[in-house]
């Protein structure tokens, strides 16, 4: 979708404003050139407080978006895009984040097994409209059904002894070893990786067109 | 799945069957040691014998294993696990493969825009059981249903001018730019990549257990 204004972004500052690998790599492999930003964002709301998770995701990006851009205008930066992201998992009611531990890796690898979850994933797009001095926010809340199959206990048992469960929310990557627990998955890959490829691009192309970049 | 079988699958001589970057790489990031040896199977049989597309599939795919079962036993290759895979997408019940050409890459994007289409592969492993000097052939024709989004004609032509479409079955890979294209996925994502990584370690495992390699 972005291929045909790549031109147009090459002369852009477009900021990643995570660290995660995984996101920077579904960017980079779209042909964009990042600057990587990550905010520093307790993400500890409260959640006891949030009905809807999706709420709870969409705060916490809030709050990502908040912090940097308060650092951008302190520091001075010239920056075009900047793009944000949190993701978050749904299971039986509860939100479930990054493992602790090996423990906790197995445990929900144990809760996940024939059974279904929902990845919801915010992405809050900002565009620096500098001709009218403005800052234009769009977002996302994108939600991707998976469905994991049968996990025989030495298979759990194994994989929460290697590093893969690390850093990774609900302790998995689709893109990686976590292929091999999920069945089916109804909605994009890409928001269970952490950023729904398909509604950023839709943003992207949208927004360019309308702020006429060349 | 697999990881609590890597040990025992690290004494075991695997072949992967089939020239595509994209299914070696799915494998080896399941942390399996590969040799890789296509088959020189035509893949032409004819389409319009077929009602079932997915019998198309399994046949080119059982093509491809009669072939190269055929030069292991010529050539005296020691084998243990041997995979084949074969892919097809189905749109409006026609049969689309590999686009020949930037013309019919972008024909392909359009008549894929705002439509559903259907990827079957066809993923056919065999194990050597030397033990009962025997050979055990497991398959299964894996479907995942992939919904388009629009594209505007601009992207279309850009995409279509550069070398991503080629080599693919229907000229995108839903692991790289091809991602922006996708609204939705219901079913394996490696399924549109070419191999269905969740039911391939199923019968990896099962196998495994039942041939009580260790």
């Amino acid at each position: 979708m972005l291929i045909a204004y790549l031109n147009t972004l090459k002369n852009k500052n477009i900021f990643l404003c995570s660290q995660s690998k995984p996101r920077r790599n579904l960017l980079e492999q779209l042909g964009l050139q990042l600057n990587i930003y990550p905010s520093s964002f307790e993400e500890d709301l409260d959640k006891s407080l949030y009905k809807d998770p999706k709420d709870y995701v969409k705060d916490t990006c809030q709050g990502k978006v908040n912090d940097v851009l308060k650092k951008f205008q302190q520091e001075n930066i010239n920056w075009d895009i900047a793009i944000f992201c949190d993701t978050i998992i749904v299971l039986n009611d509860k939100i479930i984040e990054k493992p602790e531990n090996e423990q906790q890796a197995a445990d929900f690898l144990r809760t996940f097994k024939n059974n279904t979850q929902y990845v919801h994933t915010a992405c809050f797009v900002l565009f620096n409209d500098k001709q009218n001095n403005k800052v234009i926010e769009r977002h996302v809340i994108d939600t991707c059904k998976v469905i994991f199959g049968d996990i025989p206990e030495e298979c759990i048992i194994a994989y929460s002894k290697t590093d893969h469960f690390k850093g990774k929310c609900g302790g998995y990557g689709i893109q990686d070893v976590g292929a091999s627990f999920i069945e089916k998955i109804e909605g994009q890959h890409s928001t269970v990786i952490g950023l729904p490829v398909y509604s950023l691009c839709k943003i992207l192309v949208d927004n360019i067109k309308e702020l006429n970049w060349q």
